[in-house]
């Protein structure tokens, strides 16, 4: 039973946290910084994204990337390879990330990028309850998950704004039903834009990365 | 920044939680039933694991399921659907099971099995700091998550008694190192018993089960 006292506690944290999101994505819209939270459950594929990302947008567009895990500097370390400023946060047994977390790097980026990736705690539940200051937030959903996840757990579908079905070069191994996902994921969510994906063979990383420029132009364009 | 009060009502919650843990945990063992608790990421095969384990403990084995959700009835459904006796506890939201809810549905439950399996939330993370009363903690991982999730999320293998490596059917497509998992995880948990299973192809299933029923035959002798 969650006792009054409990849920005061829980309306303080998630109070304080949306006060925090805001300012961020005020102070990032006014810089013309698209920020984007990813989140998924575990391997999923986004810093897997995030590195096909930064091999396209190279010398062309500027980006920056938030890490945050639970343990280990692993995808910070993947991100940075790639020529990518990355920050590592991680939360020591938190399972998900706070825009206060946010608010502490964020004086370390530099103002004059183009994008600033979020990537969340691998938790498809817990980080949809979290504003990040995100101008997009885009749940990732990787294929051998399994079709029958949006209705499992909808609060990462109802919140977002995109949705990435990943590892599509391995559906011919899977009984994953694209046009079911896609139905389910509409129905709980209307304005989801949806794009099917594999790093491995490249699939609508095209489409992906054009959506993405077009939203920053948008952003720049309404902010200049 | 987690305040004093927060700390204070999380120490609260978790204390109540141990008590009702152990209080199901000493009267499941007088029982005689083997009580599991299953956690993962979403997809990973828990509900299509114990579809496999009803279809081969059928007749000679009697088992129970308790399953948790979040939103919808589903994977009862399926569980019931092998003749299995399943009761969905959908948590509306909340990320992990906890004591309380499954003290709420045991007396539902007959003392007349030898297997209570308990399917947790989907959520790789949050679970592991949920004691339910279980004698053996089951962590599964899906080999296309990816081989380096031990150390990533390091609460639920450091805590289970078992880890379950599921799809290997699809390890030839995919980039994962059952050597390196198996190594990370013997890192943290050097107790960890190992098994590599596949619910399509059945790999991995008879030593499984073998070590299931093993388990239940020690449990009564101790407490007979």
């Amino acid at each position: 039973m969650t006792t009054k006292k409990q849920l005061y506690v829980l309306q303080d944290i998630l109070g304080t946290n949306q006060k925090v999101a805001s300012e961020i994505r005020a102070a990032c819209i006014e810089r013309g910084v698209l920020v984007l939270n990813l989140m998924s459950s575990p391997g999923a594929g986004k810093t897997t994204l995030l590195e096909k990302l930064a091999e396209r947008f190279r010398d062309a567009h500027r980006m920056a990337v938030i890490e945050g895990d639970i343990e280990t500097e692993r995808d910070a370390e993947r991100i940075r390879a790639k020529g990518v400023p990355a920050w590592q946060i991680t939360t020591g047994g938190a399972c998900h990330l706070e825009a206060r977390m946010i608010a502490r790097v964020l004086p370390e980026v530099s103002p004059d990028i183009d994008f600033l990736f979020i990537e969340n705690v691998g938790n498809l539940v817990c980080p949809a309850s979290y504003d990040l200051g995100e101008r997009l937030r885009v749940v990732l959903l990787s294929s051998p998950e399994g079709d029958d996840k949006p209705k499992k757990y909808p609060k990462a579908f109802l919140t977002a704004q995109v949705l990435v079905i990943t590892k599509s070069d391995l559906l011919p191994h899977l009984p994953f039903d694209v046009e079911r996902v896609k139905k389910e994921a509409l129905e709980l969510n209307p304005a989801l834009r949806i794009f099917v994906i594999s790093a491995l063979t490249g699939e609508g990383l095209d489409d992906l990365a054009a959506f993405l420029l077009e939203s920053s132009r948008e952003l720049r364009s309404a902010h200049a």
